[in-house]
């Protein structure tokens, strides 16, 4: 069979596009024999043709027009790694209709408009490859579409945000607080100056919403995303959590119920034998459940650019290969439904609680009381000396509705002698 | 495109074979969306179709006859579950040159034989598929050809033996003894009754030259994997390694370093922090290093009836994609070298060592000045009270050239104050 060069445009060139440059520079002869061709970058959509790259490019390739990417019938392939949603998706969408496959590492616009954009693609006979766009170097995409592909996925449950992980993974196994540990991540590089993303679980839910897309093979809205963040989480927490046999991490949750679909984000206590709870600093894992295969977990690298080129590249080879083939045959997301959301209150759910009361007589009966009174019943509880008068007490519960909980906690906060409602944490057991 | 059902011949239907009927039957309407076709099964050849099964199959699907298999051209694809290589090798040889498809569950004939018959595939321009020759049903076979296509492989790390897991773990987290723990795997269905394959290691040893194979892009030869089992690992060595901060795993370990490519399977300490350390039971896991990606895993379970068929139909669906497409784009592994293989002997490891030596005066000054002598340096040391004058010494040593470390055992060994050397182990610190 005859085999072409590959002709490549990228638009942008940033981190990851620089990462994806140096892996085809430094793998070129084995990407060549997997790709079944020659790869060619041929032009490079940028901002500023002047600004200083970690990588070499030849300023010949540079361009500030995109029509020279876009309209350039030579270009078989476009990898876009610019990010921001809005022109990337026109660039894309032109990109397509020019018959052009296309290959994103953009999580944003992925979240915001991926079905969208792979149902133009299937229309196009091409097709959208997005491994980098979640996970970093982690293979997720591609096995959940291929290697799981005889699977019911029943539950997706990751550690899918670096920044947080390392957050407090610092503050686990090293004691710091969470302002010394965000700072220690700044300046590592694994968090930004504006961390707010980050920390409130929206890049999280952002994944989230790619992957349940793919794992329950439906449309998902990020509004119905449950979305916590790890600010509330302090090292007192963390304490009690490791004496119960718990770690604590950011955890984004998909699952497919008799109702519908669950999908959220939020801090969650799991066993310590837990796999998850062995994913430490800024690794990322996904850990899936699938009704053949029972539960499988993936870990790497979340981000980065070495690790996200690696997907970038990965996905250039088998686009290589579909247009050697004269071939699409990858696109597997065509009949994404759009499922029913159950909304977080009616989940069940074990929790976390660590409160301060007064130390008198019948304080912890009241407690127990109210959570009677809704049908919460308490699974494991610490109550140490109290301390002037006052006494820290920490529960988990059984699994219950959500509202339930939130119900008894309400009547709770009410009685006089609570002081303080530290906080208020998921648990998952399995 | 018009699209044709698949036909499918079995050869053989014992645990795995009926595992993917289950999946087949079960998930058949999300297959058959991923295969891009309705798969049908054809012929199923058994040995007795009279014997009980753990699926329903139509007995006129059952056969006694390879040919109603191999010979029948309406059958496009032949999955081979029946074990053993002598037979199995025939019959895929014989499906190959009458152009059908084939995957295998068979991880012997792939480690015995992989790399001719993948050559005789591409020669009749057909496929084998072995994502279920190992692992089970954790995908290693499609993400070490595909997701990290783009790299180079450095090392593979894995613990890829469930049975030996299962005793591991019993031993450290519950405190069992080798013995205990192996007739509880028995009883629970993770040990065969004759278990040395998996406890001597050799079992882990054709996974790990199937997997190095694919990594290494490497013909590999199973005398050149060194490989050593569980059964000199006690309960003491166990506690001692939890003390310094290890866990205990037997572990496959391929790389590709400057003088050629290292393959072994053998009893390893591993940071607790590892995520290898965290797998736990009858759990799998490979630990993938790659020069872009930086280091993945992947976790699940490693053997078993529905597992193993979530593989076999994964590979299902992919071939039928190729079937329906009248392609073949499956085979890269078509420039499998003959690489040099570094002898054990010449690696550089840590060591873990236990002796029990006469408490006197110099006893151990001889010992470091024996280890001196041969420039292995130590790193750990721990000597508790002595016994009725005998003292357990343990230690660990910095990396060393593997005969270097012996070389000063032997000279230990002969010391009259030397009363036992009780075990010798390899350390991996990342």
């Amino acid at each position: 069979m005859e085999r072409k060069t590959v002709k490549v445009g990228f638009l942008g060139m940033g981190t990851v596009g620089s990462g994806t440059l140096r892996i085809l520079e430094m793998n070129r002869e084995q990407v060549a024999v997997k790709a079944g061709s020659e790869i060619e970058v041929k032009k490079i959509l940028v901002r500023n043709p002047e600004k200083q790259r970690d990588v070499d490019v030849s300023l010949e390739l540079l361009t500030t027009d995109p029509a020279e990417v876009l309209q350039d019938p030579e270009i078989d392939l476009v990898i876009e790694v610019m990010g921001g949603t809005e022109e990337a998706r026109r660039y894309i969408e032109e990109a397509l209709k020019q018959k052009k496959y296309v290959i994103t590492a953009n999580k944003d616009l992925m979240a915001a408009a991926g079905s969208e954009l792979l149902l133009q693609a299937r229309e196009c006979r091409r097709n959208i490859y997005y491994e980098a766009s979640v996970g970093g170097g982690i293979p997720l995409i591609r096995p959940l579409k291929h290697s799981l592909g005889a699977n019911k996925i029943i539950r997706i449950m990751g550690i899918i945000n670096g920044t947080t992980n390392y957050i407090l993974t610092r503050m686990s196994l090293y004691n710091m607080d969470f302002e010394g540990a965000l700072a220690e991540a700044q300046e590592k590089g694994f968090a930004e100056q504006d961390p707010s993303s980050d920390l409130e679980g929206r890049d999280a839910a952002y994944k989230l919403s790619i992957l349940a897309g793919l794992a329950f093979n439906s449309r998902i809205h990020i509004g119905d995303v449950y979305t916590e963040g790890i600010s509330g989480i302090s090292k007192r927490d963390i304490f009690y959590a490791s004496e119960l046999g718990f770690a604590v991490k950011l955890l984004a949750i998909g699952e497919e119920l008799p109702g519908g679909l669950a999908l959220r984000v939020h801090p969650t206590l799991i066993p310590r034998t837990h796999p998850l709870a062995a994913v430490h600093n800024e690794n990322n894992a996904l850990y899936v459940v699938g009704n053949a295969v029972g539960e499988v977990m993936f870990y790497g690298l979340g981000a980065g650019a070495m690790p996200t080129g690696s997907s970038v590249v990965a996905d250039l080879i088998d686009a290589a290969r579909n247009i050697n083939y004269g071939i699409e045959d990858g696109i597997m997301e065509i009949d994404f439904q759009d499922k029913a959301v159950v909304p977080v209150e009616e989940l069940l759910s074990s929790f976390y609680l660590r409160l301060q009361a007064e130390d008198q007589p019948g304080v912890f009966a009241a407690l127990a009381t109210a959570f009677g009174e809704d049908k919460v019943s308490l699974d494991m509880i610490i109550q140490k000396r109290s301390t002037e008068g006052v006494a820290e007490i920490v529960l988990v519960t059984h699994a219950v509705e959500e509202r339930f909980f939130y119900r008894a906690l309400d009547r709770i906060k009410a009685f006089p002698t609570t002081r303080k409602i530290n906080s208020v944490f998921r648990v998952i057991e399995k």
